[in-house]
């Protein structure tokens, strides 16, 4: 056996998330089972975290343990692209230590979320970003993502149902910059909690949009309570940027 | 009654194409059912130019003629929305001299070609660019697009089964940029012959692999034979951005 890390890239669009679930499709699913044709093996795989329903990736990491095989790891990419639909791929894998968890490994992540204001629809846009026809201050935004980086309780930012042992967390970068009519929220940090960063970005746009106060965001972290926060932003507009080890 | 001019944008993925045609979903008609529905009465509409299966618009102009109503037509794209898919929309519309044709009256067009080198697919992309493995110089390519501006006769540059009473057209621009690593070609003039843009990028792609010499352009331009230049683009990277009147 030889453990395998592999990036991979994902459209969230049709997809019940990365998870397996019944009755679902979820991108765990497609990968294993090209991964088992593949190797004409059963395969499974670990990644980083889950990501949830419409959530796309774009250096998504996971690990799986594949039977010793003459297929070297750098034609793993192409050979699995056959039994791949278009909006799943493999773009890198390499073999590592037996030792290596996509997920207990990982030592920080990054997410890119997209915004675009606009009061009509965009077809090309549609699933991959958060279109709000609101006014938004983004030198508001930005003032208040300060708020947001370095190691705080996060608890505020978290969605209920989620059950870990500690809500703290560091956050080592929030930009924000604008292009065009998109404004792109960069954040990485040593792990998130369930929604974090969905809850963050609508919590962004209510101080952009004059609904809260950015002298308001030290008070709602340190409140501790999921009602100060704003609300959590739809996911099309998330992408994981990468998972770093 | 009213002319109506409108902008419109689609994802071209899910469609056969701009044009009604039968036993195939087009983007023409469920923009006419959709505007039928607003006005309660049957609406035909005309566009600058009818796009192919797989092409997108951020900018296509249409026209078409309404039963005078108390429809302001800046509520139009909102109106329309509930009706449409989400990979169409109805950017902007206004009311226009009657005199006025989205086809004969248009000016020059311009499109944008969006190519992405990777040997990988990817996922955030399918559809939506050509994804091409090969390795592509484009500083041949910008010199390769000078030849092609001005005003030539482009039949090496047409598909086969058009009919058209000449071949010669304007190009007023031609410019390649680069961007991560996505190449973007963008065009205008004052109109195009069938698959012209996709021909020219094939042309200008050849150029990048080395396929064809910078120094062939003119001759190739000058033959007037098809077969000399490269061949068509896949619909995928395609983009009507806009129609000038």
């Amino acid at each position: 056996m030889a453990r395998i890390k592999a990036t991979i890239q994902y459209c969230g669009c049709n997809y019940s998330g990365f998870q397996v679930q019944p009755n679902a499709v979820t991108v765990q699913e497609v990968l294993e089972s090209a991964l088992s044709r593949v190797y004409n093996s059963r395969i499974n795989v670990t990644a980083s975290g889950r990501t949830d329903s419409g959530v796309h990736a774009l250096g998504q990491v996971i690990h799986f343990d594949a039977p010793s095989s003459s297929l070297p790891c750098d034609k793993l990419p192409f050979a699995v692209a056959q039994y791949l639909p278009n909006d799943v791929s493999i773009i890198e894998a390499a073999e590592v230590d037996s030792e290596f968890h996509a997920r207990y490994s990982c030592k920080s992540k990054t997410y890119k979320y997209r915004l675009i204001c606009s009061e009509y629809n965009l077809p090309l846009e549609y699933g991959r970003a958060w279109i709000c026809a609101y006014q938004i201050d983004v030198d508001k935004m930005k003032k208040a993502a300060k708020y947001f980086v370095g190691e705080h309780d996060f608890k505020a930012f978290m969605a209920s149902g989620s059950n870990v042992q500690s809500t703290i967390r560091h956050i080592t970068k929030l930009d924000i910059c604008e292009y065009d009519n998109c404004i792109e929220i960069v954040v990485s940090a040593n792990g998130f909690l369930y929604n974090m960063v969905r809850i963050i970005v609508g919590t962004l746009v209510d101080v952009g949009r004059g609904r809260i106060d950015v002298s308001d965001i030290d008070d709602i972290i340190l409140s501790g309570e999921r009602a100060k926060a704003g609300k959590t932003a739809p996911p099309d507009g998330l992408y994981l940027v990468s998972a770093e080890y």
